[in-house]
């Protein structure tokens, strides 16, 4: 029994998992203080006796194996969890390897071996919801260096006649601060699942995310890119995002994968089992 | 003896190396067509009966083993050499193995095993020059997926008040087409080299670099960065890059490596040498 943590900023879901994964049992609790949230969740993965647990957190996170703040949470908003030791917590707790990464390196993980990535060596998970991720597999390995890709806060051109101020806390206008869920919800005082009617909205967006995408593809130039979160469910915006994506590229990426957008970048195939799934798979390397 | 090819837009650097990186024989030649190039490069390497041969080629590339298209030059403005089988062309006359990576990847690889970023294995090198090229190290190999990094034509946010169209013919207001030395050269009416006592010219400059910059320690988060190139010489470049990256960052990225940008973004350590050795080290692995 292998057991994995999506630790979210919201929720934390943690899931024991056979060999196969097939979750076993799993147990969702409400993200509040490492006081109140640890305990319960170290008591499932007692109780089911875990041989290993694989950790997919909301960053930043140390993962510099010669950092003396190795597996720590790092400068998180989240106060309470700044800082903190979550996996020399869970190693004392259960006394088990434990191994951890960024939720959506994690989610990346989990599509390249099990979902819309499978056997893909390079390719790019991202997802657009309270905060836009995402993770990254470079010739078969995710990336690290000194800390973990964190492409939510790249700079990106202001579309002509948007002179909204950006949401992101360090840097404005960056694209998470244009084009993140609470971004859209100040920009158009509507939560985005209440602006499905408003076709300018789901353009604007789409204009951002392809700024994103082109940085992606020009940064890892990957198999394929998944794109998911919660401002996807809008069904326009995909083909909008593809569409915008062509444009911006304007011929100059001659590659045969890149002329079939629609086979390029793409939805999700595992519901919201990547990050698990990818828990689990980070545990068996 | 090992043969290198440092195949640039403007020259090519043919050089037969011994093992230890020193440099037995060199060549030089304008980059003609191919019928008027290769006779003479080929010439050079098969009298110095080279065992392999290293090619750093200006781009893009397929570097996509399974591509039919594999080890051509491709979508190239350089019309000669468009759908060039470059790689194809040197084995057949050379009947040794030929390998092959883009300019700048070759110059990461060479500073990464002995300039500037000696022992690490994630590290970026960036030229701005003619074009403004990345070559990119993760977890000590180079980056590929179905391309190779092509950081110059990502997308940058305007300065306030700048309304230079840009120069590049694909993307126009792109980094490469903001901040590449045609476009100085457009934007102020002189070459970068002629410009040296116009501090605001500078400060610009290094404003959109360390936008550049800024996207590639958050897709990459390298541990060291390498700034080089014609447009570098101006010595005030640099440390205005660094300040710039500094306000860019806005304290998001803790890890103690961008504490210290002096250290973290430098000058090239192998003066010119840096592709060359990079070619020996990729016949190498």
């Amino acid at each position: 029994m292998i057991g994995a943590l999506e630790a979210g900023g919201t929720k934390m879901i943690c899931a024991v998992l056979q060999q196969d994964g097939t979750v076993a049992d799993k147990l969702t609790l409400p993200t509040r203080t490492p006081a109140q949230t640890m305990p319960p969740m170290i008591e499932f993965f007692v109780k089911h006796k875990v041989e290993a647990l694989g950790i997919g957190c909301f960053g930043p996170l140390d993962l510099d194996e010669a950092s003396p703040t190795f597996g720590f949470i790092t400068a998180t908003p989240k106060l309470d969890w700044r800082f903190y030791d979550i996996v020399g917590e869970f190693k004392k707790a259960l006394g088990v390897p434990v191994v951890m990464d960024t939720d959506v390196n994690c989610a990346a993980l989990g599509e390249a071996c099990f979902g819309s990535c499978k056997g893909l060596q390079d390719c790019v998970y991202i997802t657009v919801g309270t905060g836009i991720g995402m993770g990254v597999l470079v010739n078969g390995k995710l990336v690290h260096g000194i800390q973990h890709p964190e492409l939510g806060h790249i700079p990106v051109a202001p579309m002509a006649g948007d002179d909204y101020a950006g949401h992101c806390p360090y840097h404005g206008r960056c694209l998470e601060g244009m084009a993140a869920g609470p971004a859209m919800r100040e920009r158009w005082g509507a939560p985005a699942q209440e602006l499905n009617d408003r076709p300018e909205v789901w353009q604007l967006e789409a204009e951002y995310l392809a700024q994103g995408i082109m940085t992606c593809i020009l940064a890892y130039a990957p198999r394929r890119i998944v794109l998911g979160g919660g401002v996807l469910h809008n069904p326009t915006l995909l083909p909008l995002v593809r569409s915008a994506v062509q444009r911006l590229l304007g011929g100059y990426v001659a590659c045969p994968a890149v002329q079939k957008l629609e086979e390029y970048i793409v939805a999700p195939a595992l519901g919201d089992a990547q990050a698990l799934l990818g828990c689990m798979q980070l545990v068996r390397q």
